[in-house]
């Protein structure tokens, strides 16, 4: 799960201009997740998404030219080891099977869309200790039979 | 990933009594998800909790006791073939890193508890396709130096 | 890879009434290869058409019912043996990127569904030698981004 | 599932003479599909058919003799990470089975070739979204006895 | 690894009756070697060949009928851990590259078919200590570029 | 499954000298594939046998020292994914049992040995198609009992 | 890494009457690992051994028919769990090497034959604590070139 | 399981200097399985044995470091495959289970040490082909009951 | 990760009786955690304790002798899925090489024994929510030299 | 497995200036097994912290940067090979369900924090061979009903 050189280059140069993601999501008008998923080649910008970023960050061509590419997608290991990441693997199997009882009961037989699909993360201020809540919106699509 | 025979016996009483997991919940004051957690054997109920249901679902006595125990969690296979949980696998694989790096710019180095978590379904009408709406509510636990 | 009990019972009475796929799936106006998705579990009926198909295969109750359950989908092992299915196993190792590269380049940055999705599948007949023709049709699904 | 350095060249060069993969088949009489085959290095060339693209890319003399070598093919990891690749190896989870089951009754005992196979992909407009066809077409090999 | 069911009675009954796999070849002109294949449910047998078999053997209806399914094939784990059958995993450890390296030579870019088929053990006396010899033939299959 | 260096300057040399695995064979008095197992480092040559291959190829004295050193043996991943290579892991995972079956039967508990052991490749011409012979003779190895 | 029912049996009958392997290896004059190998269905018996052991331990028919057959070998998961089997795992992945090392320093490039081979476990008494030897004995086997 | 660069040095100096394993243990007073043990970083040597072999293979001084440094042992993939190396892990699928039975009944419930433990070769030689024996020698580490 | 029929019987006696696990290692003078273990069939009495036992607990027979027996260790699979088990991987994960670091400064080449070991678990109890206290306690082993 | 370069670098640093992590730990009043963790990227220092230890170690300043970074965390294969960390690995094998037993007899259902969580390692000497006493703190965290 080695972080690929263009994505080192993309968070020292978010770190030297001294940027977060929100602030760079504000330049292009999209959600600071899909600014660190692009980051992380997961997604890809559109010429004028790319152009903008670049003169924020002073980047590379050869960098600018990536963030426009459609990217092979996925992070690594079958089981994530990042404390983190392995969370939302823990909450897919142990949470897997009811989420996908209730949605069926909501919605009939079908999935959640992973890809028209968007994913904002909040901080919740408590004083028993913050919380994190991601919020995941994705379209029902039912199966089409034939 | 076989489905063990108390969740269907629960799952069958459940359909047998028309109830929704919603249903179920206002009985004991819990989450839909919660209750289906807690048929699949991925939480534990109080005695009261259990007592509830098994009356309301006219459950035999060795199903209340299997809900009042605490279950070895978990629900199968490293990678999900279901194509509904399978999104929430890819989710992890794709977005992954991007939250890792937008939580920790939000909170600092630490992860979103698993344990002292909520996680909610809802319906989004829309007229372009009805949307679900996954809300995950994990308190923010930093890692402690020592 | 066992083939699961239902799908047993359901084969034998297939077999028992001289009746194919296709014959099956004129009866409720679907195709040959859903209907065979649905007798493995890998697709649910309405009632209706478990109806039909329970008459003309004089089914049990319980079988009946199973056909119209949400199925947990998903046939096997990470990388299958028969050669039959293995082939297509093959396939996306072979032309996997190669697809990808081609349905980018006519659509851009997305997938195509495999639930808003149809597959046939038609003989072809060659004097060199019959040939298996497999007919994929799935929605495109651009990446949203948020 | 990096991309080799051979198919980040040819990739460039196609970029940089601004070609699609149906332009480079026209010039040698072959599929687009067939084409991203021989850039992701899962087909091989003659020398004639390498000599035009060459001239059409302005190749180097090194990457002319790969296009002409019989290549080790595969492209990866057990399990695809990328959605759109993921998505093929859930067609064979999902409709594995049933493909085999229609197949067999429609041919016999014997698989569909992935070698004496061609593989299609074409864009059909719909006003609901335009839609992702991949017609694969492989001959029958019924299983020899002896 | 599991012997099923159905194999277990199959060659008990063999044992029974005193007969090796070459002698029920004989019968239905078949190799010992398919016969094996067919016991072990790799392979499906005629009407005819069923029923020859079926009356030496004195078989049971029930396992008359699977003798003429097409199985879903591929005996087992992986890695196979018994040593004669690891030998062969070996081979192909060892010496698949150098066996692809020769049959490029001599046939250019394809496979050697495992459909069109056959498989031979032979006995070979030596007084340094009999050999096992196995003659695979399988039809060459060039890859089709379209 | 990267082809190692040294195996691709041989390669290399071999072409550029346009020399098949049988010339080489003939000038040290050896088999095609036991040449091509040299090549890919799964075979340890003599002083002599790597000399005169030296010679005819004109390789580099490290290359020299390679051939005669003993190398770990084994070409790669648990299930190869080229497709040549698949299909004799497809013969292990089909006939393994079969072959066990009738090798026991001719021999006696024990197994055929991988390293007392010759493989051949023939092309065998026929008007359908030719076909690839592949011979294995491995001397049989009864189980000691103590 | 269930043990089967037969190995069972065979340890209860074994244990009933107060006999230990090395016992049981006197009767038909072999050594108490092989006997306990048979118990474990990972050798074979010859007529006479299967029927001395059934008379000495009062078994049942199947049983001693189960004896003289020639089992599917080897006992289970990729990597043993259990600490006794591990440390021989271990032994395997640090020693490994080294052994191949020091082994074609004495014998040139082969193998230790583990089939044309022994094992035997010894008690040496020590004051420090006791030890365990085990002393495996197998025929060297050159790498055959053809 | 490639071999390190400094296993590599050490052995090319090795070589070099024509010594054996042995030659190399009797300088340092140890077996020559623990000083090939040494060379693939298996094992730790002092400072003083480190110095000797130093001397004696004309080694640099960051080789000399890295052989008194305390290594993360373990050499490679879940199963090897080399077939050398092979057969121990054969020895341990086939014979793990009879050795466990075989030490508990000599010794009671614990393990043999892979930490307290030697291992040695040795050369048998034999008219009908020379073996090969090793011999392991671990404390036996009961259970610690609390 | 099923739990035994054994575990399964022994808890529900347990549970019966209202024991805890410290209540039954004060009668055989154990700690909880060996009790447990024990009841898991990770550990072996002595017929004495296996006594004291089955008479507190009213136990079978055949479940007395299970106590006594040297089990099979080990619980599962590779990596738990049990969010309180995976736990303890994650220590492994994150903090295994800083243990072997810290070990070794203390110890010098060696490991913790897991069989010279104790284990014992208490309750701290904190105003801001009480911790699980762990203390493992393992005989060090130094690398044996030979 | 592979030790990072940033890892080496800070090792031999630490080695040149023969600090233990012990002293390291003191400069900024942390424990050693934490100063080992940040050593292996496994932990994020505070500026502050990092400065200390780069004052002491003579650091450069990326490896400064480094240090206060925060990690993509967990060191790498699913079973580790090496002795000591296995041992870790197989305590979760044999006792995992055990503690699980007790931890929830103690405290109900829930988990020991692995964040808010420490560690310490102590000798603790014994005429009979020194021990290792690892001790780890996490807080209980109960599972949230909602």
């Amino acid at each position: 799960m080695e972080t690929s050189e263009i994505t080192q280059k993309l968070l020292a140069a978010k770190n030297k201009k001294e940027k977060s993601f929100a602030d760079l999501g504000k330049l292009i008008n999209r959600d600071e997740v899909w600014v660190a998923a692009l980051f992380y080649r997961q997604a890809s910008a559109s010429e004028e998404e790319a152009s903008i970023i670049s003169v924020a960050l002073e980047l590379e061509q050869d960098i600018f030219n990536k963030l426009t590419e459609y990217p092979v997608k996925g992070l690594g290991p079958l089981v994530p080891t990042d404390p983190l990441i392995y969370r939302f693997y823990e909450i897919m199997q142990i949470y897997g099977m009811p989420m996908k009882e209730v949605i069926q009961e909501k919605f009939g037989d079908g999935i959640m869309s992973a890809i028209d699909f968007t994913l904002d993360i909040d901080k919740v201020e408590d004083p028993k200790g913050d919380r994190v809540k991601v919020t995941m919106n994705g379209k029902f699509l039912p199966y089409k039979k034939w």
